[in-house]
C-alpha cells in the first residue's frame, strides 16, 4: 500500500460559478426540496435520522435534485410535484452511497468519516433501505406512475451496474465497452432519470423529455470519467475522497484501462497485474503509476472521452429555445469535465 | 456458545395441510407468479439470477404472494395484475432476507448456506437492492399508484422495524410496547400490505380492503410470535434454521422477554443478562435457558399471545361470506400459530 495521500478535488469544491449560478436561480426550490430531505428522515427511531443526516447534511452540491428542478422548470412546469421528486432523487442517491460505503468498505465520503465506519454496516444496509423506500413513497405523492417507472427503472439499472462492478474490478481484460456500460449503469442512470422526470412531470412533448434524458445520460457519464480521472490528477487543498482510493482498491477506471492499453513493455503490464489485479502494492507503488498514466497520456485521454460526451449533452437541449437556464445547465457541462483545474 | 444444535420446524415443513390447500386452489396462478420471479432476474449481469435464485428457489411455501392472489380472489378480482403483485411482494420480501442475512451474519437460511455465505455481503447486499427496485417496477406495470402507495409505506415501515430491532437487540429493559412494534414493523408490515394490496387491485370496497389489511397484520405478528417460540421449542428432524439461533444472538424475543419477566431470584436475572445483554455463553446456557423458559411457560405463554392474534386476524374476514377461500384463510391462522407441533 502506497502511503500517499493527496486530497481529491470534488464537484462541492472548486470552479464554483456554474453549480452555484443554477442553485442562486432555483435556490427558493431547493430550499424546498431541503426542508424535505430533513422532515422525511423523522423516524421513530433516532438512528435513521442520525445515519442519514450525517450522510446528507455533510454537504454535496445536490447536482442530481438541481438537474430534477432545472429540467422541470426548463419545461416551463407551473405545479409543485418537481420539489418532491428531486427530494427522491436525492433519497436515492444518498441510499446508494450509503451501500456503496459498506461494499467498498470506505472510510471517508465528503471529507467525513463515511456512515458506515461512524454507525456500522448494519444502521448503513438499514437506512439505505429506508431512504429507498421513503423516495418511492415521494413519487407516490405525486401521483404519477410515468416518474414511478423512470425512477423504478434507474434503480435497477444502478444495482445491475454496481454488480457489474463486482465483476470488472481488479480486472485489466475489462472491454471499453463493459467499462461503459457500468458507469453508464452505476452513474448516468440516476442523471438521466433525473432529467427525464423533470421533464416527465411537466407533460413537456417527448422530445424535449428524450434531450433531458439524453443530457443526463452523457452528463452522467462525463461526471463519472472525469471523477475517474481526478483520482490520478486531483489538485491539494479541496476536501472529500483522497486521491489514490481507486489504486489502492485496484479499480479499473478509464485512466487505468487506457494506461494498460499503452503498455509498451511487459514490465508494465506486470507492474499493473500485480497492483490492480491482485492488489499487491508497496511503497511508491501510486507514485510508479502515476507517471505511467502521465507518460501515456491517461489522464488527458480520459478527459477528452468526458469531454466529448459533454458535447453530446450540449447538442442534446438544442431541442429548448435559448434561456439563461439553458446556458446554466450547458456549463455546467464543462464545470463537471473540467473541475480538476 | 452452545454447541446444542436442534432442527427448527419452518413454516414450509410441518402441517403442510392448509398451505397446500390454498396453494392447489391457486396453483395455475402460483405458477403464473413463479414465472415472474424468473423471469424478472434476467440481467445483463450473471450473479444477480445466481444470487437471487439460490435464495428464491430454495424453497419457502410463498406465504406472503398466497395472500396477495388469495385475498384479490376473495375480492372477486377478475384481472391479471394480482400476479404481478404477488411477484413484487415475494422480491420485496427476498430483498428484506438478503439484507437481514448480511445483517446478521446468517450461516444458513431456508436450510441451505445463506446467499452471503456464498457469494459474500457485497453481492447479497446489491442484489437485494436489484430485487426491491424490480419490485416496483412489477408494481408500476399495474398502473395503480394506490398499490405503490401501501407497499412503499410498508417497504419504509420494515426498514424502519429493522432499524428498531438493531436497539432492542441485546437489552432486556425492552418493553412489551416496544417489541410489538418490532415485530409489527419488521414482520406483520408486509403481511398486511399482501392483503391490502390484494384488496386494492380489485377495488375492494375500502371495509373489505381494511378487512384484509386487519387479518395480514395480526397473521403477521401471530406468526412471528410463534417463530420467535419455535427458537426455543423447535421439533428434531425438520429443515431451516438451526433451534437456538436467537439464543446465540442474545436477541430479545417474546420467550426471553417473558422468562426474564418472570424471573424469581437475582440469579436468574444475572444469568439472562450474561447470555444476552452480554452474549457472553458457555456450554450448558442453552440447556440452562431452556429450563427457565420452561419453569415459566414463556413458549407457551407466547403462543397463547399468538393465538390472540390469530382470532383477530379470524374475526376481521368477517366482513367476507362465507367461502371455502375463507375457511382457507382462517385454517392457515391455526397452522402458522401452532406449526411447533
Amino acid at each position: 500500500m502506497t502511503g500517499a495521500v493527496q486530497s481529491k478535488a470534488r464537484v462541492s469544491e472548486v470552479a464554483r460559478v456554474p453549480v452555484e449560478r443554477i442553485t442562486d436561480a432555483l435556490s427558493a426550490e431547493m430550499a424546498q426540496v431541503d426542508a424535505i430531505l430533513t422532515t422525511q428522515l423523522n423516524s421513530s427511531t433516532d438512528l435513521i435520522p442520525q445515519v442519514a443526516s450525517h450522510l446528507i447534511r455533510a454537504g454535496g452540491k445536490r447536482v442530481r435534485p438541481l438537474l430534477t428542478l432545472a429540467s422541470a422548470q426548463l419545461c416551463g412546469y407551473q405545479g409543485d410535484h418537481h420539489i418532491r421528486l428531486a427530494a427522491a432523487v436525492e433519497f436515492i442517491h444518498s441510499a446508494t452511497l450509503l451501500h456503496d460505503d459498506v461494499v467498498d468498505g470506505s472510510a471517508t465520503r465528503r471529507g467525513r468519516p463515511a456512515a458506515n465506519r461512524l454507525y456500522g454496516n448494519k444502521p448503513s444496509i438499514l437506512v439505505g433501505d429506508f431512504l429507498f423506500s421513503r423516495a418511492f413513497q415521494l413519487m407516490v405523492e405525486t401521483g404519477s406512475v410515468e416518474v414511478l417507472r423512470i425512477l423504478s427503472t434507474a434503480s435497477a439499472v444502478i444495482a445491475e451496474g454496481e454488480v457489474m462492478q463486482l465483476s470488472t474490478a481488479n480486472n485489466l481484460a475489462t472491454t471499453d465497452e463493459d467499462h461503459l456500460a457500468v458507469i453508464r449503469a452505476k452513474t448516468a442512470a440516476l442523471f438521466a432519470a433525473a432529467t427525464e422526470v423533470g421533464g416527465a412531470i411537466a407533460n413537456a412533448p417527448p422530445e424535449q423529455v428524450e434531450a433531458l434524458r439524453v443530457y443526463g445520460d452523457c452528463l452522467g457519464i462525463a461526471f463519472q470519467l472525469a471523477d475517474d480521472a481526478l483520482d490520478y490528477a486531483g489538485s491539494e487543498g479541496a476536501t472529500g475522497k483522497d486521491s489514490g482510493d481507486d489504486f489502492r482498491e485496484g479499480k479499473v477506471t478509464a485512466p487505468i484501462l487506457n494506461a494498460y492499453a499503452s503498455a509498451e513493455t511487459d514490465d508494465e503490464r506486470t507492474f499493473w497485474k500485480r497492483v490492480i489485479e491482485k492488489t499487491d502494492q508497496k511503497d511508491g507503488d501510486f507514485e510508479h503509476a502515476l507517471g505511467l498514466i502521465k507518460r501515456h497520456r491517461a489522464v488527458e485521454r480520459t478527459l477528452a472521452d468526458a469531454r466529448r460526451y459533454g458535447d453530446q449533452a450540449r447538442t442534446a437541449i438544442d431541442v429548448f429555445p435559448q434561456s439563461a437556464l439553458r446556458d446554466d445547465l450547458r456549463e455546467l457541462i464543462s464545470y463537471v469535465v473540467d473541475r480538476d483545474r
